[in-house]
């Protein structure tokens, strides 16, 4: 048997969905791995959308329940942070108890990140913390995002891997993700 | 013994966080629960700073394995999604099997603020998706956020409370809150 890894990320939403998770599934498989993809649904019609979107929502954590391990895609989404459907994944995983791995296609950090939302306005207060103009505190801890999910991954032995890829490719180049399939194929094959 | 329910939620980022979680957890206890905050952090210091972010790691999933339910807090940070460590949070207790329950103090749904983000630049297209100017297709399906946490919560039995709370309270208004901590009374007590 070979193992199953759940392929988490926010491909889904691209208009090229199908080809970047086949891209992806094939990948894995030649890393020695069976691949689950979120994508990867027949969904029977429902009366109204919310049926659909929890007839997805029992499928995914079904595919999750199955797999052995996680990779998970944390590249930014509309916005600074990762995309919240795969770090509820990623979550999901780590209760489970199952191998996680992630990675991202933006090599600048939470910190960094932050810092570039806030325009410059952010300033340490008398606390000891830097703060955007809204009072919110920014964590600086080293990280890809928030402590949650690096800390998640890599206290269990896994591996966050950080690419950079162009702006144009941001959800489609592969580079970190086979990074991150070899290093799952190191610590699982 | 009281049943422990773990309150996730942006607020630790708040200049004034120790406030808020202890009025949250004021009403915790008064709703009959034993609070079980990730603000309530003695954490030794540490030689880096990555080292303390996988220090409170530690710790919040620890309270996490002790708690009974959660109530996570999903209103939209710093963009138009919930807080990624709180979504990690939430699949981690779904995954569990734990009672779960989520929040949010924006009035308005996921599809209605992907729209609001794109500007009135999303569109439909022929895959029968609509979609932002990247190409990125938007989900419709009468939910707060991504299809996973309201999926999650309520596939579950849990309850997701709306709230509209004004732009100036929004991580501070206790409406939702307190109606989110009324339903997992009276489901858990």
């Amino acid at each position: 048997m070979t193992k199953k890894v759940y392929l988490a990320g926010p491909e889904v939403f691209l208009a090229n969905a199908r080809d970047i998770l086949d891209r992806k599934a094939a990948l894995a498989r030649e890393a020695g791995f069976t691949p689950l993809s979120p994508g990867d649904l027949d969904i029977e019609p429902t009366e109204t959308k919310k049926e659909f979107g929890l007839a997805i929502s029992a499928v995914d954590e079904k595919m999750m329940l199955e797999a052995d391990a996680i990779i998970a895609n944390l590249t930014p989404f509309r916005g600074i942070a990762a995309d919240v459907g795969t770090t509820f994944e990623l979550g999901f995983m780590c209760a489970l108890g199952k191998p996680v791995f992630a990675y991202t296609n933006v090599a600048a950090g939470h910190y960094e990140r932050v810092m570039e939302y806030y325009k410059g306005m952010a300033a340490p207060t008398d606390d000891g913390h830097v703060r955007g103009p809204d009072g919110l505190s920014i964590e600086d801890f080293d990280m890809i995002d928030n402590l949650m999910l690096q800390g998640g991954v890599e206290r269990r032995g896994g591996k966050v891997i950080v690419g950079n890829a162009p702006a144009d490719r941001l959800y489609t180049d592969l580079d970190a993700f086979k990074r991150c399939l070899a290093a799952a194929k190191e610590a699982l094959l």
